[in-house]
Formats: structure tokens, C-alpha cells, sequence
């Protein structure tokens, strides 16, 4: 195993959609949303273990999810846990993993991933990986894993691509141009072009080309984290991570370097990817009954209910008659009953709830 | 007041229709099913108070539910909590009754009622008891109230009157016939024909006359409670129960004496009455929002959903959106999600939890 591979997991999302499943004090990655017995960190964290070693795999989070990461991850450092005082954004976020670990090896190369995302094609996926791997430590490139449209989703960026084949792996192109949320009309000619896949956020480098990157693009980002080679990995490290974010602007790594760069490169995968971010997406990529529904709970009585998502703790007695194309999700003893095609509301109804009974339901 | 007036409620159902709400081990007259803040065995027990002394007031429950009367009735006696070993139906229920307060009055009224139903006008009730204890102390007769039927109701059991005036009060008539629970079609025309009343199982009579009735029509049965009479409001009370239900049949008192008897007549009343036998006819008799749903509970965020029966824990935080014609329940960490015109198959819902998880659930 290559010990100058390193992942860095962000996991500092908040996740309001999946709510009552996901709240602030508990979001979607630190849950086992697709009732797999593994929360979707974990499943990331395993994900990666085949290409470093466990104690190369770094996981960026809000100081408040500290204790979950760490009783959810087994045998994993305290150090290995980045506490970021305040949101950011991904920009942020990778600079601190980069000049932090840049102390440790200067040799690093990165895989970049979100914590939350669901990958089905684990073999496919690995091999994506070991290409990027191996394409990143040779060349001074940015690397994107895009993921070939299944359908015209409105909720994900797209990437187009440039169709010269200029690498030994015939599906590694050049980056054309980064693409924000489409609407339908313009989802579908990206789709049918065959020249536009999903930006799935997850990324790899090597520690020397987003280093330079940052310099380029975001100087006074790289300025910021750079002023603490000599605190990280010690005690100084909180108290000088505390003053840089307060100091630090909210900037994605899309937005701050990856549509500004030239050396951005992109891996067309088609290993079965969600990003998981709606439950509509969720039942999307789930295993379905006979009447197309996806479970989770051990004591539900479902009649006559078809299309449906439904999450509910095991020990919770539930019959459903007659229900169709419907969201029926409880934790916490919240309960949440919503048209699946009113999803989006869910955010408008957590905001609405929040007003009226304070954040703690939240 | 007249202490001859004694009310016997009878609060022995077990109402599995209203699964999660109630159950065995709490059934609907022991819930506050219609979030009043009293259960309906206590509002049944204060709209009794103006008839007759506190002490004349007597519930027939079963054995397993004497905790639950006492704790709910304020400054009932035990002697007042008749306890069934078995479960018998009405008649021996009632006679059970008589016979134990003929040992105290021999000139004792009685109102028989059962403990789960709504009245929604209770001055018109109150007029009607009142016009009935009157007639039945004077008469040798056993007295129903009839409800005007303001629907083709296919639940209930229909009476037919006599049309002729024999009474001071024009709406006292002779009984021509009891008739079974119709199907629509019959139901329509029992309506429309203005001759028939819903039975309310509401009953009025002298000791006198119920004795003779039960003598002439259900003689086993009186013969097996007689002979307790000097059991009665003793210690040996409950051994001489044991043993009398174990020998007696399962009767109803409408089979068993107001079919059977030509001394019956019926208050034809209209003070609005439901017996709340299902989650359809307690969403007719509820208050209802603009929407058109009628809801319990203290913390549900609503949207978008009409003439729904929703009923939930005041501590739970529940969002629906998009649902229509829905029975929503919750009790016990229990929860059901049914379609209303369904609702029949709520018993078959609930059998099939008992088949899978065992009693406790039910």
C-alpha cells in the first residue's frame, strides 16, 4: 500500500433535508440512512481503506460532531479528526487537510470525498480510484471523478467534457467547463449530448498541484493555512485553527479553484453514485418491495401503499393502508408524512418548526 | 334529587377499532379521544351527576379494569365498580346490576347507559332523561332512547315506532319492531320513511319493570343473579360473581328482553349522539379545522392536507403535507397511517399485528 496516499473525508454538512432522519445535532452522514447497519461515514471511511493506510484517512468536521466521528470511526486518532470552529465551505476545509498534512509527508497525493454520498459499483469505483491515483502522482493535474447522467437531474452541477483523448486511460478527459444546476430543458440537452457528466465532488491530487492551485486561485486562503506549519500536530493547532477560519471567507473548491484552473481533468465513471441528497434520491438507489417501496423498520404492516420511502425505528409498531408515492420517515420521536414530489418543501417546514418550537427539534 | 334514581354505565368494550388509540389494557372509554381534556367515561359519569347522588352511580367493568375506573372517577366508592369476570353482553351485565340494587332500594329508576358514546346537546339530553325518568317511574315500561337518524347510517341499529300519540309527551312512542343493522339501500328508506330511529342502547326503567321483564323473558338469567341477593354488597360478593358469570350465557339485552317484551317504548329524541364506534363517525362529531381535518395534538405542523382524522401525543413533532382523506394516529409508539374510507380493515390490521408480535401490541 502507497503510504503517501491520503484521504481527506468532509464531513461537516448539516443536511436539513433529511429531516426528522438528519438534524443539526445529528446529520445524514453520521446516520444509517439505508438502514445497511453502517452509517454513511463509515461506509465512506471503509470505502477508502483498500488505498491508504487507516491512519493516512483524515476527516474534516464541526468541532460539535468530534465525539460521533470518533465513536463511529474504530481506531481512528484524535488527530486524524480536523475541527473546523465555523462553516466555510470546501475550500477551507481542504486548505487546513492540505497544509496540515503537508507537515507530515510533502509527498502526499489526495482523494478528496464527502462523507454522505452513496457509491453501488464498489469494484468500478476502485478502479476509477487506483487510475486517478496513479494519474495524479504523474502529473501536475487536477483531478475530478464526473459520473455519467442516468437521467436530467436538476439538483447536481454538470461538467462538460473535451473529447480528446490524451491519456493512457481513454475515459480521463480534459475539463471543458463546470456547469451549475441546469433546469430540465438544459438538463436533457446535457444528457443527450453525452458530453456532460455529474460533478460528484469527489476529487484527487497530489499534495504539490493544489498547493500551487490554492497559491494561484486563492491566495489569501493559502495564505491563511500556510501561517500554521509550525502549529499543526501541536497543541497550538486549535487556538491557531480558532482565529484562522474566524479570519477565513466562505468559498467552495468549485467556485475557488476547480472553474478557474487549467490543469482540471476529469474521470467519466459510471459506478453507481448518488450524492443522497433528497429522499427522493435515497429512494432512487434503494432496494424496493414487490409495490416499489423502500423499507426500513422491522415491524411495519404496509397494505395497499406503492412508491413509497419509509424509515422508522425497529422497535416502532406501524401499520400504512392506502398509501401511495409518499415520504413516512420518524426518528427521535419526530415524525415526518410528505408527498414525494413535495420534497423540497421539507426545508420550509423545518424552518417553520424551528420558529415555532426553537432549534432543538432541529 | 331523588335518591331512587340510579345510573348503571356499562364500561366493559374493549373497542379494537380504534387501534393504536386503544387497546385491551386501555379501551376507548378509559381514552380522551376527542382531546377534551376528560375521557369519554367521565364526561359519561358527569352527565349523569344531575340525575341522581354520586353513590347512585355504578360502573360494570371487567375485573381487569377496576384501576382504571377508580382512577378516573374522583370519589367513587369500590363498592360502585361492579367487576365482570367474563365478558357476557349486556343482559347479564344489567342484571347483574338490578339484582345487586334491588338489595339496597327496591323503589329504584334506572338509567343504563353505555360509557363510550357522545352527546353533543346536553339540555336536549337532559330533557329527555328527565321526561323519561318521569314516565318510567309511573309506568310499567321499559324505555329506549331513539335518535333521529340524520344519515342511512349502516352501523347502527334502526327502531320503528308506532305512530300513535299515547303519551303526555308527543314524542314517547310505542315500539313496533327492533330491526338488525340494514345495508344501505334499507337504511335509505328507513330514513326517508321518517318512522325509524338509530337504537342508542340508552335505556331507562323501574326496577320493578326490568325484574318482571327479566323474569318473563330471560328467566335463567334472573334466576342466576337472584339468587345472590343476600350476597350482594357483602364480602362473598365477588366468589358468587365468579361463579354466576361462569355459568351464565353471553346475551344482549336487546336480543334477550327489549325484542321480546310489549311494554317497550322509545324517547324519540335528537340531541346529537354518536356511539364513536369508529374513527369515521368521531370525525363527524369532531370540531374540524378549515381545512376540514379534525386533529389532536399539540405539535403538528400541517400542510396541505384535507379531511383528515388526525390524533397525536402532544409532545410528538409531526409534519404532514399533501394528505388527504387520512386517519393519522399515534399512541403508545404505535402508529397508524390509514385511508379513512378503509377504516374497516383497521380489526384485520390489528389481528395480524397479534399473529406476528403477540398480544401485548393490541
Amino acid at each position: 500500500m502507497n503510504t503517501n496516499n491520503y484521504c481527506v473525508i468532509m464531513a461537516g454538512g448539516i443536511g436539513s433535508r433529511f429531516w426528522p432522519m438528519s438534524k443539526t445535532s445529528r446529520p445524514k452522514q453520521f446516520l444509517d440512512i439505508l438502514g445497511t447497519g453502517k452509517t454513511l461515514l463509515q461506509q465512506t471511511f471503509e470505502r477508502f481503506l483498500p488505498f491508504c493506510p487507516k491512519e493516512n484517512i483524515y476527516i474534516v468536521t464541526s468541532i460539535d460532531y468530534k465525539k460521533l466521528v470518533l465513536s463511529q470511526l474504530d481506531g481512528i486518532g484524535e488527530g486524524q479528526v480536523l475541527l473546523e470552529p465555523a462553516r466555510r465551505n470546501t475550500a477551507p476545509c481542504i486548505a487546513y487537510a492540505t497544509y496540515k498534512i503537508s507537515q507530515i509527508n510533502p509527498n502526499a497525493n489526495f482523494i478528496v470525498a464527502p462523507s454522505d454520498h452513496l457509491i453501488l459499483n464498489i469494484e468500478d469505483f476502485n478502479n476509477e480510484i487506483n487510475k486517478g491515483l496513479d494519474f495524479v502522482s504523474k502529473n501536475k493535474a487536477l483531478l475530478t471523478l464526473g459520473i455519467k447522467p442516468s437521467r436530467p437531474e436538476t439538483g447536481y452541477g454538470y461538467i462538460q467534457i473535451s473529447n480528446d483523448v490524451i491519456f493512457a486511460y481513454d475515459n480521463l478527459k480534459k475539463v471543458k467547463t463546470f456547469t451549475e444546476k441546469p433546469n430540465l430543458d438544459l438538463a436533457k440537452v446535457f444528457v443527450q449530448s453525452g458530453e456532460f457528466y455529474w460533478n460528484s465532488g469527489i476529487f484527487l491530487w497530489s499534495l504539490s498541484s493544489i498547493s500551487t492551485a490554492f497559491e494561484q486561485h486563492l491566495p489569501e486562503v493559502s495564505a491563511l493555512f500556510k501561517e500554521g506549519f509550525d502549529y499543526y500536530n501541536t497543541d497550538k493547532e486549535d487556538s491557531f485553527i480558532q482565529r484562522t477560519y474566524s479570519e477565513c471567507r466562505n468559498v467552495s473548491i468549485d467556485y475557488g479553484v476547480m472553474e478557474k484552473a487549467d490543469n482540471v481533468f476529469v474521470l467519466c465513471s459510471d459506478f453507481g453514485w448518488s450524492d443522497l441528497g433528497t429522499w427522493g434520491s435515497l429512494y432512487e438507489n434503494s432496494t424496493k418491495d414487490e409495490s416499489e417501496n423502500s423499507v426500513v423498520g422491522k415491524n411495519l404492516f404496509l397494505y395497499n401503499s406503492r412508491n413509497c420511502v419509509i424509515n422508522l425505528p425497529d422497535k416502532k409498531v406501524v401499520v400504512i393502508n392506502g398509501l401511495n408515492d409518499f415520504i413516512v420517515v420518524e426518528s427521535d420521536d419526530m415524525l415526518l408524512i410528505c408527498k414525494k414530489d413535495e420534497e423540497q418543501q421539507i426545508r420550509q417546514f423545518v424552518n417553520d418548526i424551528k420558529i415555532q418550537k426553537g432549534e432543538e427539534y432541529l
